[in-house]
């Protein structure tokens, strides 16, 4: 018997047709899928590839522990994800030992902010892992804008809406092009840092990119009240442009 | 008559695998695809759809003009380039109203400081113009080299090669994760930025990701004597990262 494999699959930003054909061909052809999800969702990963799965697939909801009791950032909750990691990797480790293939849903790229990268570390070493890249959320939400998002020698920062305030101020202020990701219930930290930067005006909330239900618009004309987990904040680069004449 | 579309279609990369769903489709379909290139050379993005093109395809090279007399950062320079975008958004705009669609192919993401952007701020008001977004060259070198790039709140930043020396370490300095792009001729530069930042030797050399002939190494290795266009420098990011009994 040959050992299986795992195989994560990245899936860009939501559109399915902006899948990778090789990421396309391998989970049409999946025996089994893994997914993360919170619990009582469908979750965004397994929503992107409805309708392109085999009718006798078998699925793997990788369900994250619930977490209303302890803070995020507390070690009992550190510890709790990493037993959630660990129990995972070894499920999944079992399974390609005894000979089978599974192929494991990731949003975007799975190497950028993925949460797979903790299975990852885990298996590497023990079971044949391969990764498919896929185009990162936020080329699609810069794409969904409809204006490049950097030229000539811009520099292109990419923050966590989780930062402290200050942080993310003394970054927006020293790039050209920004990318913030992770913006959902921190937007109201993101919108004060862009004002104390200096950069709220060229601001772009982008909700949802190639998804069903995708929002643009300007940050600085936005209600913060509701922002949803898929939501990346976006300033351009300006860059040079070569124009008859000069510089633009 | 109906109007044709300029569509441009990001190619990832390299390898053909890591097009998009809908590149591939568009461009397997074309009846006239663009390109740029250098004079006398076949063309990175010709190459990358090699095999895939119509046998009765009309191409279109789209060759810079030459340089060798007038430095890169001079004014005539950046007319002469000026004129030459200009050029060809005027015969590209009479194909479309022609009736013709016409297919630009463009490596990686064609928002993310490509030259198709060029041609887009002077068609876009003019014809009909769709963008497929495509993997960046960035996600296929960090994937090439298989360590994810960013963790938890892990802070990325991109640079251009060009940069002055001093603007690069800064920048390199204040960052997690770091991705420099346009090495080529600027990797001595780059090497000795990074050497002041502290970071030499954390840096990996990827050469061509997933292109025929990739080469992976650790910056500090390498002879810095011939580096090729196609070549990207990577620093990652250690962020959080949960394990059972606390931080990593
Ligand atoms: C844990 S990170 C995962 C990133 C993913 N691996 C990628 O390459 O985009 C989740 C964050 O990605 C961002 N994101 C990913 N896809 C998005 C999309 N289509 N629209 C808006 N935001 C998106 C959101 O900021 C979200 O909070
Ligand atoms: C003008 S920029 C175009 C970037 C492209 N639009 C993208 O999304 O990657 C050209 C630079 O991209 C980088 N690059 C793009 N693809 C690459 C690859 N497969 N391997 C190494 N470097 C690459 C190199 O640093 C090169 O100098």
């Amino acid at each position: 018997m040959t050992a299986g494999r795992i195989i994560c699959a990245g899936l860009g930003p939501g559109d399915p047709d902006l899948l990778s054909v090789r990421s396309d061909r391998v989970i049409r052809a999946a025996g089994h899928v893994a997914y993360f999800r919170k619990s009582g969702r469908q979750g965004q990963a397994r929503r992107m590839v409805d309708g392109m799965l085999r009718a006798d697939v078998r699925e793997m909801a990788m369900e994250y522990p619930v977490t209303t009791e302890l803070p995020f950032d507390s070690q009992a909750y550190i510890h709790l994800l990493a037993t959630f990691y660990d129990d995972w990797a070894a499920r999944l480790q079992a399974l390609a030992a005894a000979g089978t293939d599974v192929v494991v849903l990731c949003e975007g790229d799975p190497f950028f902010y993925g949460s797979f990268m903790h299975l990852y570390v885990r298996l590497k070493d023990q079971v044949a892992v391969e990764v498919i890249p896929g185009i990162p959320g936020m080329v699609g939400c810069w794409n969904a804008v409809g204006v490049p998002i950097t030229w000539g020698d811009d520099v292109l920062t990419v923050l966590m809406g989780t930062l402290p305030e200050a942080d993310l101020a003394r970054h927006m202020q020293g790039t050209d092009a920004l990318v913030i990701m992770k913006t959902g219930r921190n937007l109201p930290r993101v919108r004060r840092a862009l004002a104390q930067a200096g950069r709220l005006d060229d601001a772009w909330l982008v909700e949802r990119g190639t998804m069903p239900g995708q929002r643009i618009a300007r940050l600085a004309e936005v209600e913060a009240a509701d922002c949803p987990y898929f939501a990346i904040v976006l300033v351009h680069g300006r860059g040079r442009r070569p124009v008859a004449g000069g510089e633009e």
